[in-house]
């Protein structure tokens, strides 16, 4: 299916316009009684069909015994029987023609092996007949706008949420639910919402790809645990991305112990939590770590704002503020730059007493006098030469002497400036804060918050300023699959080089005359290491030799080599004595593949030696990926300015080195089924201009 | 003065029982009329005695001419007249014995060279007269209990905070006056407020050293952009400290834009923000980096309970919140470890659907039977063996159905665990969130915010647990003052040998003979170095030799040294060319001393090489502290596995490290007025057991 396909066929679950209700009930207490209930109560527009056996009346409506009954088309059906039934009722939704359900019934994969097994076929009727089905095991779905309800959460109870453009997807339900609640207490507007539990078809990343396709939906909030889809879900990030539209991600798992409680909690969805951050980070997702940041965060985003620049301009009435700001700023990405001087010197004859340079304090004097206000925010938003502005006001809020004042003067600025990112940082009663909601002011009471919310803002608008990126590179003519079976080291050299990437030439020697031979045909001076797969460290047994300079040092070297492995490895099984040139110098970097239970084949980077043993400062990317992906790979390390030369060292080949990254992530990707894991360990990357190469090269077999 | 002396002298400000408002005034709107106002509205029960040279009467009392006219001991005056005319009432203060003032008029240090000079005399008035004065340019204090009103703050326009045990410090009026709103609208419980301004006299270290000797102050929560009194600021935290008053700071400046903004602000009070971090660190201060979080953890540590492990149990309705609770203990340094058997087994009984490892995940079967929560609740806080516990509960608060059964549960559990550390997550209503704080339930909404809360309760409790440090060890007899004046290698490295700290022992030869002569005397090989105060890049001139094994290569190697000098640096005044022993191994260390602008000598420690280079991973101590301290400061850098051997190899002398840290920041603080900075770099910490030695040490004077 494509994309426009994918996102097609989940409307009906997004905005039914008739829903069946299978298990309906008269106790608007029981789940199959609620949706009714509330639906009803709401004013839902669509029609809803109760289905129960014993047919006649259900809360005043007309039941069918069958959904096979229904006189009309079905969009939506709420499957909520007992899990032994479910089968049956989906067996007769897709005989009936219902193009999606969901199922809130539990006991499928989450409790028994039978479960597991009326799960699996709930997925090959999906498969076959087209359906799509939510759940089982989940908490439904929810239409602010048309008042669709398909879930059994009592939530309604006391409220309902502002309808605006936030589509919020969960794998949890309970998380789901109650993230729902906070986004309707703190007022967010809310275009739909999606559980999905058991993901017996749909998951999060189709939810996540009909969000990024739907007109109606600007932000898409989500928690999740883990992924079955890895290439939906980069897929859906992208379409995104392309749409700008903001994914903001609570994704938990983070640290070991949570990633153990997750296992247990979600059946082992889980691949390695950096690899899912580095996703996020190469399409633009925002990750969040709490419920607070994910409401908030969207909130922001929802206001479709994204500065091209990352310049804030603060005003505040307290210089203390002023420097918390800064800080706020620096840890977030921003600038707070000095104001041009045309600015600085219009506020200087405005506020004589202020401080002008950025953050403007204007000290209490603007609150004598707040016309003062409306003429500082229209010098820093006309000659500011800022992508953003805090405005800090403190407890203003409550003062019934000055609110009614501001009320008229901040409307003044919006009209000015009708395009101007503004954050308003106050104590602000609720009534004050919707009105300057209302002229998009984001109003956020903590300035130190409404920064990091800015920052969030500017990373979106650089991510959404990023072209497509262009196809990754292809596998050159010469590359070769990878054979299913673990390879010697000059086998993988071999293997690798013919896939473009620079590793050193090697040669595997029969006997001492052979060394000789390889050595004069790749130069002085060589290195000879003992080729064994049963030898992992072949120094211990002296099975290495560096730095031969002629051909007697290599007859002598071989022949030692040769000797000490008979005695310190009796009976291990010698390939042979590999030769290969010395090379050394440049920096040492390591490159590397494993196979992600999750996203497949992943690619590492990172600076040899303590960076990667002490520090442990590696970055990943999920394969393939093209140069330029690799270039912001790069540059994530903390070790990053070696390559840049440090200590009066020259520049690295930086570009050699992303030109591998990338190459080797076609190379694994191209192998997905037959390699396990690659390592390019040393990996050194040479002065700029002069290339990179690996020393050593080893590639695992998945069937080795 | 003594501790306790400098805190009785704060009381009167603190604790004022009568207060004579000076420049008093009729009109309530201005700031002499305000506090009288705000005092006879809130019900002060001490006197008020409004000075005003008109006399008569002030809002109904009786105003006095001169403030040495009334005929009553004065605990604090308030000045509120333009800042010309404050010396002169000062004065008649101190003449009439005032113990304390308030000074609220500007004009001073932050405008004019006259207003400088004012201030310098307020200064002299406090210093020979004993009144301790606060300001000018502040907006005063509070005391919540007594309704004792030192401010012109309009805040209380809008209600009243209410008392409890939390001090409030600021340098700030504006932020100071702003956390305080901010406290009250979250219900926090507040002893008094302190806004210090200006700081002629007392300052914010000053009132910090009251509030940790003061009975009813639980908790010390402060805004600061510098100090002026940093050995008074260390006296106060180790005071708290020891009291186990948790010190909560939100200290700004920490960006660079934010010390250049800070510096804009208050006039250069700020030192290095590393040197403030890691004296708050070093004293168990908790460092927050927004309003928000000073309230919150101020909050949560007013309840006064610090647990003394780190091991939380976690009882929630969500699975997903469970695994986003184990995340976010493992940022704040808290363990989730698993449950006892006994306890696993009894949930299970309790709760056959629920996971019961830890998180314990109840699932929604607790809402059906709410007992169930009263039993989970028993388990875990009987065989849970935990320090801490994290509840959540979800929107469980709009739930009028469950609310009233959670209100009989939850106090049953607190009954029989009266002690136990509970954190209560979930969306309440104001009401029954005061319910559970009654209770000593700590109820924070959001579950990561909670557990944040919970680890800085744990820092301060593991803080508290720890003894007073050990007076730091004296400098040994040999130790000599520094000298005046900049010192050779030689002279350096002798200086620090003296002083007990281990730099190889180094001689300046005068020829060639010398040079073998010392050589011999200090054993083969040696390295030669030429000695020239102009001369610092010694290799660019050919001024290095290295790995000098006989008399021969040192002859040699001394008239290469000097031939190469006088061609490359002509002119240079050469003292001579050293001598010293050529040592290698170990792990390469860099220690430094620096004279911080606020702190004087402070003692940095990082890693040699590209740690520092491009890690910059380096931690400061002010000087001077013990072996103990400087064993905690070296497990702060990130490079600290170096030392406890990686890659095979052996572990290196940290105790030797820490005693040289130590011993340095003992001379560094001896030698405060002679030295400027000391490096010892590199600094190799040999093998456990063989010691430690400085390879090269350098010693700059202040006058030199």
């Amino acid at each position: 299916m494509t994309v426009s396909q994918i996102a097609q066929s989940l409307k009906p679950l997004f905005d039914p316009e008739s829903i069946a209700i299978i298990g309906a009930s008269n106790d608007v207490m029981k789940f199959g009684g609620r949706p009714i209930r509330y639906m009803m109560e709401a004013g839902f527009k669509g029609r809803i069909f109760p289905v129960n056996p014993k047919g006649g009346e259900i809360q005043g409506l007309t039941a069918y015994e069958d959904v096979r009954l229904i006189p009309a088309p079905v969009d939506m059906a709420v499957v909520s029987v007992p899990a032994a039934g479910v089968v049956a009722q989906i067996e007769a939704c897709a005989e009936a023609g219902v193009k999606g359900a969901v199922i809130f019934s539990s006991g499928f994969a989450e409790t028994s092996e039978e479960g597991v097994a009326w799960q699996a076929r709930l997925s090959e009727i999906a498969r076959s007949a087209g359906i799509r089905l939510v759940g089982p095991n989940c908490m439904g779905m929810l239409n602010v706008k048309s008042h669709a309800i398909g879930t059994f959460s009592s939530m309604f109870d006391h409220g309902w949420p502002r309808p605006g453009n936030i589509t919020i997807l969960s794998q949890s339900g309970a998380v789901g639910s109650h993230t729902l609640v906070l986004a309707r207490e703190r007022g967010l507007g809310v275009r739909g919402w999606m559980t999905t539990g058991n993901e017996c078809d749909v998951d999060v990343a189709d939810c996540m790809l009909f969000a990024a396709e739907d007109p109606a939906t600007r932000v898409i909030a989500i928690y999740m645990e883990g992924c079955r889809q890895p290439e939906r879900l980069i897929e859906a990030l992208e379409a995104a991305r392309q749409r700008e539209k903001p994914v903001v991600v609570l994704k938990v798992g983070a640290s070991e112990v949570g990633a153990v409680a997750a296992n247990s909690h979600t059946a082992s969805l889980a691949g390695a939590d950096a690899i899912f951050d580095s996703v996020y980070r190469q399409y633009g997702a925002h990750r969040v770590h709490s419920l607070e940041e994910l409401l908030e965060i969207s909130a922001a985003a929802s206001a479709g704002q994204f500065p091209s620049g990352n310049r804030l301009g603060v005003a505040t009435v307290s210089g203390g503020v002023g420097v918390m700001a800064c800080d706020a700023a620096a840890a977030n990405g921003l600038e707070v730059p000095a104001l041009p001087e045309r600015a600085q010197r219009e506020l200087k004859e405005l506020m004589p007493f202020a401080a002008v340079r950025n953050p403007v304090d204007t000290t209490a004097q603007m609150l004598n006098d707040i016309d003062l206000l409306r003429r500082n925010m229209e010098v820093l938003l006309e000659h500011g030469e800022i992508d953003a502005t805090l405005l800090f006001m403190s407890s203003i809020g409550y003062s019934t002497h000055l609110m009614p004042q501001i009320k008229e003067v901040l409307p003044a600025v919006r009209e000015r400036f009708p395009d101007a990112l503004i954050y308003f940082s106050a104590m602000l009663r609720a009534e004050d804060k919707a009105f300057f909601e209302e002229l998009k002011f984001n109003c956020i009471e903590d300035p130190t918050r409404a920064i990091e919310a800015i920052g969030a803002l500017v990373r979106f608008g650089r991510s959404f300023a990023r072209p497509a990126a262009p196809p990754p590179p292809a596998l050159p003519k010469s590359a070769r699959p990878a054979p299913a079976r673990t390879l010697n080291e000059v086998e993988a050299g071999k293997l690798l080089r013919d896939a473009g990437l620079p590793v050193v030439e090697s040669r595997l020697a029969g006997g001492a005359d052979e060394a000789v031979e390889f050595a004069t045909e790749l130069g002085f001076p060589v290195v000879l290491k003992v080729v064994s797969a049963e030898i992992q460290h072949k120094s211990e047994v002296g099975g290495v030799r560096v730095g031969l300079a002629d051909a007697v040092a290599v007859v002598r070297a071989h022949d030692e080599i040769v000797a000490s492995v008979a005695a310190k490895a009796p009976g291990a099984p010698v390939d042979g004595i590999m030769v290969a040139p010395m090379v050394s110098g440049g920096v040492e970097t390591i490159l590397g593949v494993h196979a992600d239970p999750v996203f497949g084949p992943t690619v590492m980077f990172g600076l040899g030696g303590i960076f990667v043993e002490v520090l442990r400062d590696v970055t990943f990317r999920v394969a393939p990926f093209g140069p330029d992906e690799a270039h912001r790979m790069i540059r994530e390390v903390q070790g990053y300015p070696m390559l840049e030369g440090v200590r009066g060292q020259p520049p690295a080949d930086i570009e050699a080195l992303a030109e591998a990254l990338s190459r080797l992530s076609v190379f694994a990707a191209a192998n997905r089924d037959a390699v396990d894991g690659i390592d390019l360990n040393p990996f050194l990357v040479l002065e700029q201009g002069q290339g990179a190469v690996a020393l050593d090269a080893l590639v695992l077999a998945k069937t080795g």
